[in-house]
Formats: structure tokens, C-alpha cells, sequence
């Protein structure tokens, strides 16, 4: 229950030890093509450059970047976290003349912080992370989306933590360039990293003037292995790839509706438990993940004590703070398969326990019956 | 039986299905510890700068390539097959000054091809394949590394076919950075890449003036995870992490030099099963690496045909040939896990099927006859 890798579904861990066969195999070629079209069905487009880069979702991100990016374009990139922070300097490293709007952690971007800086400098990508796992908050993107393109710009959106944990709309939304990671909401494990392109970013990717910084992650040579030419580039991980093949089938046998529904209500229960015990969010409320809960540390009560303790005597993994929220916050995922009323019910027992032996304040049991009641509630 | 991946070890497959646990949880940071240790002890070396890249073979090229090279560095890089192709692009791409050596495929690169080019150019890093994957040439390297420290320079080797499968002495040889894939003969599934870097290749890293090109792939930040500080950088891949760990034990519980002695002992069985055909391998026979056998198609052979009549009648894969071999090589592969008796007769006894049947014409059984003389011979 840590901000990922998320608990891997047991048919997941199964399919990850089916015997390898060669990239170039027409049994692997096939689950290729069906990864593809299932990614297609969960990223909610019709991008035929829509595939699984080699590597995990921070490949991803540079990924997206290193295409898109030749040396001197305008990048815009919203911090309100880690891992814009990140994408800045991953978009420095590919020769963009990196701009950043900042806003304080936890907050997300209106069209408003982002109307002056767009409209002044007019960059070519407009980088944003959906679900910064750093703070927990949900950034909206269809009217930053319209703004973006009534610029003439591409956006390019971060969905690691999001992806499968609640809708993601690529197309409607007008999304041009996005990457998520296998091992959150896709209860996977870490490996692989989904991208998908519109089709205003594949002429821009058709048009670049040089080559891309990164052979690895070059999309003009990985799309010709993705597509039925099937030119080798590189010994594809053969099986993460039935890992994320199965983890896809999971999640579209659920239902993508059902699937979010399920993450929400985990997460309404936990949030109830947590703000029974007195604990508060550090995203602003409007705007609140349903799949990384982070929480600030209350006064008196000590990081590791407790995080050691739930991993030790419970098997619990939770998340400490990341960047500036280090020692401050807790960071408690409710992502795929991790998303259960069980594990919540545990997890909220095992803290209480551990908050009382360290003589934290509270009324005993109440977490449990305040999530209960909120299961209750949204049945 | 194709050039990578390998026939993965009954153990490998068991052990990447295992539970997933967080990247920082301590069973994990013990696991990459020890991981280490084998590496280091497969690798031949010392080097504290010794672990596994979160992504296939050629992400390890980059890696060693983009975090020596700064933007107008002069680097050499050696081409006698598609894998130094690679490097020089990759080169290119991460700024350096390239020049290039040629042989024709299939032969192997001699001091005096090459000192004239260092002394003149006094490169700073000089790049080769030591196992040629699209030859099938075994590249000698101890002469060529005091070439290189004789003139300042640093030398960086491609192992990924030849680690686990023939002898690889860093530290003896002086080799200042090396890079594998976890899918040859260390048995494994694709997705990791084990690189090491000598203290002098160290030293280099860390007086860049430049930030590395790559985010995912800088080392000193991943050096920072694999550390003792456990500076988070990204979610490494766990489950790959379990299979490349239980490969490794694997390898060092049978030793390594029984281990080359299996792969050696099968390929010359093969050899000779392959010579009574009538087949010519494709480079120099004394430079011939034991776990990748290239071969010519004879003519008149058609090479699909007897592609496809192996995969799906008999469910063996070999590799056709790549870049100016397409259509004129088949790729013999006896790596790891596949470098066994049983594999070598049984392809031997399809591959004089599928002939027969393709009115090429042969002494019927002489490629088992010869193969059963070579095993005799050599127990």
C-alpha cells in the first residue's frame, strides 16, 4: 500500500513466469498487437502510436520528451511536486529551453496560472503531471487542454499514478502525448511504461530536423518494430510484457468503470478512517486522488517508528514523504489490486494499533468504524 | 536456440513470479546487494560501480556511452557487424566526436588495425564488441586495452552475448566499462542490463561538466540508489531484479568454469554436426564464439522454410541473419540455459528433417553422427 509498486494481481504473477519466447516470435508478435489494443481501450484513444516503451515509467516520461523535444524548442513544464520538477530537468537534458510555472504542493494549475505564460511564450509542449504521487493531488486537464492547443502547443500529461486507478481520457480530453508506469493502478509490476501519441504529435515526431538524443527510447525506430514491419531494435522484455498483457486483461474483464468505482470507494473508506484519526490531506480537498493518499504526520508521532512497524509485525508497505514532504507525510496507495476494503480494513487496524503503543491520542477503534461506515455508504 | 533470449532456467522462471515488494523495502535493497556481489564475481572485477540497468542490452550501451561521453568527447568506436553500427549511432547521439574503424563481418579487430587511428586521434574512449551477435566473431581484447592505456585512453566492451557464457576478466584484462543483457547466457528474461565501471572510468564521471543526456540513464544518481544513501530515482523493476538475482546463483553454483566448459563442449558438438552438413560458419573459425554459431544458407536452401518448419513443427527458434546478413545467415544460439545435449541433437535431427524434405542433399544422420563423435570426444 506504498505509492507504488501496487499489490500484483495473482494472475499477473502467474502470466510473468510463462516460458520466453523470441521477440520476433509470432506468438509474441500477436500479444504485441493485443497489448496495443487493449492499452488503446484503457488510455481511452484511437492513437495508433500507442505502445509499451522498455523500461519503467520514468523512461516514460523522457520518453515522451526526447521525441518530441529537438534542441531549442520551448518546453513549458507546471510544478507542483516531484515530478515536474523531474520532467524539467528531463526536458533540460533534451535540449528544451525549459519554462516552469510553479504552485505551492498539493495545489493543482488553472487555467488562469497558465493563461499568461502560454499566451506570452506560445511553447511547442506544455508538460503536466495528472497525478503527482508526491502530494496526491488530481490535476483537471480539459481546459488547460483547450488553452494549450488554442496555442498552437502539445500536451504532453504524466498519468503513472493515475492509469486504471480512474478515467483517463486521452482523446476527448485532447491529450497528445502520454506515459504512464505498468506497476500502479495496472497492478503490475514495474517494467514497463505505456505511451500513447495523437496524431498532431506523430507529425511533429515525422517532422524533426534532428535525431533523437536517446537511441533507446527513439519512437521512429520503436514504431517500426511496433508496426508490421517489425524491424528489430532492441530484445523486447519479453515477460514484463506478458505481465502487462495479463494486468490489461484484468482490468478490462472488471470493467474500466467498475475498476475506478472500486478505487474510489477503498479510498472514501480510508479517508474517512484517516480523518477519524485526525489526520489531514495535504492536496487540497477539491482535488484529491483517489489512489495516493498522502497525509501529514501528526505532531509526536515519528516517521520510521511507525513505517517500520506496519512492514515488519503487519507485511505493510506504506510511502514516506518525497522531496520537500520528507518526514512530513505519509503516502498510502490504494492502487489495482490494492484497492480492497480488506486491505484497507488492515491497514487502518494495524495503524491504530501502532499509533497507541506510541501514545497517539485517539478514540480506539474509531478509523475502522468510520471506513466501515463509509463502505457502507457507497456500496 | 536463437541469438537472445535464451531458454530461461526452470529457477528464473519461478523466482520472477515471486510477491512484489516496494524498491526501498530492506528485503529488496539486501536483494541488489547481493545481486552486486554476483555481478561483480561474473563480471571478474572489483569495481564498486557494478549493477543492473532497469531496461534491456542496448539501454546498457547507452548508459555506458552517454555517461562517459560529454558533447564533442572523440570516441572510436570499432565496426565489423551491426552491434558497432549501434554503438557509433548511439555515440553520435550523446554528443561525441565519432570516428570509425572498420573489418569486413566477421573478422576481429588487431592492434595494428588500430593503433595507428588511437595514436593519431588519442580517442578518449575506445569502443568494441567483444561477442559480435550478427557475426558470430570472438573479439580478442588484452592486447587492444594496453593500446588504448597506453594512449590515455578508456576502453568500453559490448558483452552482452559473451557474460556467463565464455571468460570475461575485467579487471585482469582492463576493461574500464562493460555492459551485458540479462537474456544470454546468464539465462534470464530481457529487461536488465549489468554494467561495471572501473575507479579510472569513475574518475571520468565524476569530473563531467555537463549533465548527462539521459535522466533515467545518469549514473550518478542511479549510483546513488544502488548505494548505501538509497537516494529514490525510479521504481526499479522488481520481479526482473528476483530472475537476474536466482540466474546469477545459478551460474555460480554450477561455476563459471564449468559453465564455459558446457557452453564450449555444446558448441563444438554443434559444430561438427553443422560442418558434416555441409555448413560454413560466417566468421573467422579462430575467432569463433561458442554460444553464437553463424552460418551461411546454402544455396538453394530457402531460409523462411526451414525457419518456420523449426518454430512450429519442432518449437525451435534460431535467428536469421541481421543488416547485410538478412536473408543469407541463420543464427545458431547456445546460450546459458540452451547450451545443453539434448538441444544441440534435437535441433541437429529437425534441421536433417526439414533439408531432407527441401531436397537438400546430405549424408542422412552425419550432422548426429558428428555431433555424438564431438561429445565423445569431448567429456
Amino acid at each position: 500500500m506504498g505509492p507504488g509498486p501496487s499489490d500484483i494481481h495473482p494472475r499477473v504473477l502467474n502470466a510473468i513466469g510463462r516460458g520466453t519466447v523470441g521477440h520476433l516470435d509470432p506468438y509474441y508478435l500477436e500479444t504485441m498487437n493485443n497489448l496495443q489494443e487493449m492499452l488503446r481501450k484503457v488510455f481511452k484513444t484511437e492513437n495508433e502510436l500507442t505502445m509499451a516503451i522498455s523500461a519503467t515509467g520514468s523512461a516514460g516520461m523522457e520518453t515522451t520528451v526526447v521525441n518530441v523535444i529537438e534542441p531549442g524548442d520551448k518546453m513549458l513544464v507546471c510544478i507542483n511536486g516531484v515530478f515536474g520538477m523531474r520532467m524539467a530537468d528531463v526536458a533540460e537534458r533534451a535540449g528544451a529551453e525549459v519554462l516552469t510555472v510553479e504552485k505551492p504542493w498539493g495545489e493543482v494549475f488553472t487555467v488562469e496560472d497558465l493563461q499568461p505564460i502560454i499566451e506570452a511564450e506560445q511553447p511547442k509542449v506544455v508538460g503536466i503531471v495528472m497525478a503527482e504521487t508526491s502530494t496526491g493531488a488530481c490535476q483537471p486537464l480539459e481546459e488547460i487542454s483547450q488553452l494549450v492547443h488554442a496555442n498552437q502547443g502539445l500536451l504532453l500529461v504524466d498519468a503513472v499514478t493515475s492509469l486504471g486507478g480512474m478515467n483517463v481520457e486521452v482523446d476527448k480530453w485532447g491529450i497528445d502525448i502520454i506515459y504512464s508506469g505498468s506497476q500502479k493502478c495496472l497492478s503490475c509490476p514495474p517494467g514497463l511504461a505505456p505511451v500513447s501519441f495523437s496524431p498532431a504529435a506523430v507529425e511533429v515526431l515525422n517532422n524533426r530536423k534532428t535525431k533523437v538524443r536517446s537511441w533507446y527510447l527513439d519512437l521512429s525506430m520503436l514504431a517500426n518494430y511496433w508496426s508490421e514491419d517489425r524491424v528489430y531494435h532492441h530484445t523486447a522484455p519479453i515477460n514484463m510484457t506478458y505481465a502487462l498483457y495479463e494486468a490489461l486483461r484484468v482490468i478490462l474483464e472488471e470493467g474500466l468503470d467498475n475498476c475506478f468505482a472500486r478505487h474510489k470507494r477503498n479510498h472514501l473508506a480510508l479517508q474517512a478512517g484517516l480523518n477519524a484519526l485526525g489526520f489531514e490531506y495535504t492536496a487540497d480537498p477539491n482535488n484529491q486522488l483517489p489512489m495516493l493518499n498522502a497525509v501529514k504526520i501528526p505532531e509526536g508521532v515519528d516517521d520510521a517508528t511507525i513505517r517500520s512497524g506496519l512492514l515488519n509485525r503487519f507485511g505493510i508497505e506504506i510511502g514516506g514523504g518525497l522531496g520537500a514532504f520528507k518526514g512530513q507525510v505519509w503516502r498510502i496507495g490504494i492502487m489495482g489490486h490494492a484497492a480492497r476494503q480488506s486491505n484497507v480494513l488492515t491497514f487502518l487496524a494495524a495503524l491504530e494499533q501502532l499509533l497507541a503503543e506510541n501514545g497517539y491520542e485517539f478514540s480506539a477503534g474509531c478509523s475502522i468504524a468510520a471506513a466501515n461506515s463509509a463502505f457502507a455508504h457507497n456500496e
